[in-house]
């Protein structure tokens, strides 16, 4: 059973995942190389190297755990949290613990192995941000989850280990720090303005310019001004509201509109980067509706000076918001 | 000049390093390979390849910036941050930022290129913590300084860009977020306790044993009971003290022991991973005696799994700490 631990020090909750324990000479095989389009459990006709899934698109029809799938959501084969079980708080002198109580699931973009998110057309993306609505509206109804963190990891230098693209959700009984952290830094800005700070800073970065990547009638791309890595693009609707599984139906097609050309733009500036997309909402059973604002983060991953800034929380950022948000409003596709 | 910039949500500062302004193309370098000894700006004969050095032993006599030191500093040619100039602290609406006054110096550990910490002998390393100590010292009398970070990526996984066994510092006109979470952390358990919350975890990871690693008279090395990472080992002297730079003579040589023979295991263990390696200590103006306790953090970086972990905060490790002391405990070196 994994388990998740709090550091007695920071409040920091970790995974401690057991189920994919790891032995030293486990580790070696880390830096094995990718799998192929034969192999990959991922691809149409290998849908029972998965488990079966929880969720499928197919606009021709065909049944479950078959090829004929246009999007398919499947639980991670080797998942860092269970569903099952009662969610068991212990304590053990100073140190807290609970099980690993939770979801980790893998939402497979397309059935062509070779395509990436930036390839697709705009209504295929669309429809994947249609699956992590529909899979966070059905786990916000388990009473032991708080939160849910949809992520997508593109390319090795990331942390992908499955070239064909997917998306990953891990839904959790615990509020991780850097949404608290957005949260408590959100409510200290509502007690002294009351206002979001997030459209505050749409309304500010929107009249000055300079950090503007792009913007249609519904949503805004921008460098932030304190980026922690280069080429950072937050995605933000530019109508409030908390939480991403609310939004409605053009605020996804005008997401999926702005992340394509975004993304695309990225991949011509700077050579197809690897990069992580984290979705930022407001966790389920917190009222913050008047001072959280969704929004998406993508962060290239461009320098290898990355373990310093993991083990810190310290960054070092060699290229200004402005420069970037330049270079990729002007970079044509 | 390198700016330090505040995020609005959340606080945290960051650096944008100017001086190293990077440009697109400039991204595609970082790949490059390693630098080979004919061209190492850290070996000796070529101290005219750095900035002229700021502290230097020399068992064997010898002019500065020539060849004979055994420990040499120098100001970091790429810095992040530069020495000259005054605090400047500016809003522009809603962003916070400031001039990026401080320093960012380079201790290059041994003369010899091909030389890993692991391998030199315990006084060798000693001699690298007195070095710590005493550009600590010095720069901690510079009063727009609050900080100064000591730390070391091994290997090009850990950031590691030149090959030449070297350290870090970098002195801050701000404390670093993971530093600020730790004595927020370490102040709420004093105030329920009235005990440092480092010295409760001696007390009780000391008893139960399941996450000693390794131990002598003034030092313990344990893996902490929430690890970030696999094999996360922490050096924790047994006597409280707040400060790295206060600590007396025979606990540098106490802490250098259980260092090299942890990093000998690691090496033995793990197929000589990449690391980072960070001190962890109070910051300058603060009050924290009693409440917060000096400690050396190592982070082999073993997993890929970087990039997600690295821009959520949010931790998963395959690795149970139990189980990652118990390796390191029982391997021959």
């Amino acid at each position: 059973m994994p388990e998740l631990r709090k550091d007695p020090i920071t409040g920091r909750w970790v995974i401690i995942s057991t189920h994919r324990e790891k032995r030293p000479n486990d580790f070696r095989f880390e830096r094995a190389a990718i799998i192929g389009r034969e192999l990959c459990p991922f691809c149409p006709g290998h849908e029972s190297l998965t488990p079966p899934e929880v969720l499928s698109y197919r606009q021709n029809g065909g049944a479950p755990n078959t090829a004929g799938w246009d999007v398919r959501v499947v639980p991670n084969k080797f998942p860092a949290l269970q569903v099952e079980g009662t969610l068991d708080r212990q304590g053990e002198g100073l140190f807290d613990r609970m099980n690993g109580i939770g979801a980790h699931e893998v939402i497979i973009e397309t059935p062509d192995h070779a395509r990436t998110l930036a390839a697709m057309s705009e209504p295929e993306i669309d429809r994947i941000f249609w699956a992590y609505r529909e899979r966070i509206l059905d786990l916000k109804q388990d009473r032991r989850l708080r939160y849910i963190l949809v992520f997508k990891n593109h390319g090795a230098a990331a942390g992908a280990t499955l070239e064909h693209t997917h998306s990953q959700l891990i839904a959790l009984p615990i509020v991780p720090d850097f949404v608290r952290e957005e949260i408590d830094g959100a409510r200290r800005h509502f007690e002294v303005k009351e206002r979001c700070v997030f459209c505050d800073v749409i309304r500010q970065d929107t009249a000055d310019g300079r950090r503007i990547v792009l913007e249609n009638a519904d949503v805004v791309a921008l460098a932030p001004y304190a980026p922690r890595f280069a080429f950072e693009t937050w995605l933000l609707p530019k109508r409030h509201h908390a939480r991403f599984e609310e939004a409605p139906r053009h605020e996804y097609e005008s997401l999926a509109r702005l992340l394509k050309t975004v993304l695309q733009r990225m991949d011509r500036a700077l050579e197809s980067p690897a990069y992580n997309l984290i979705v930022h909402t407001a966790p389920f059973a917190e009222e913050v509706g008047d001072r959280f604002h969704w929004h998406v983060e993508i962060m290239p991953k461009l320098t290898r000076v990355a373990g310093f800034e993991w083990g810190t929380g310290f960054y070092i950022n060699p290229t200004s918001p402005e420069e970037a948000a330049r270079v990729l409003r002007n970079v044509k596709v």
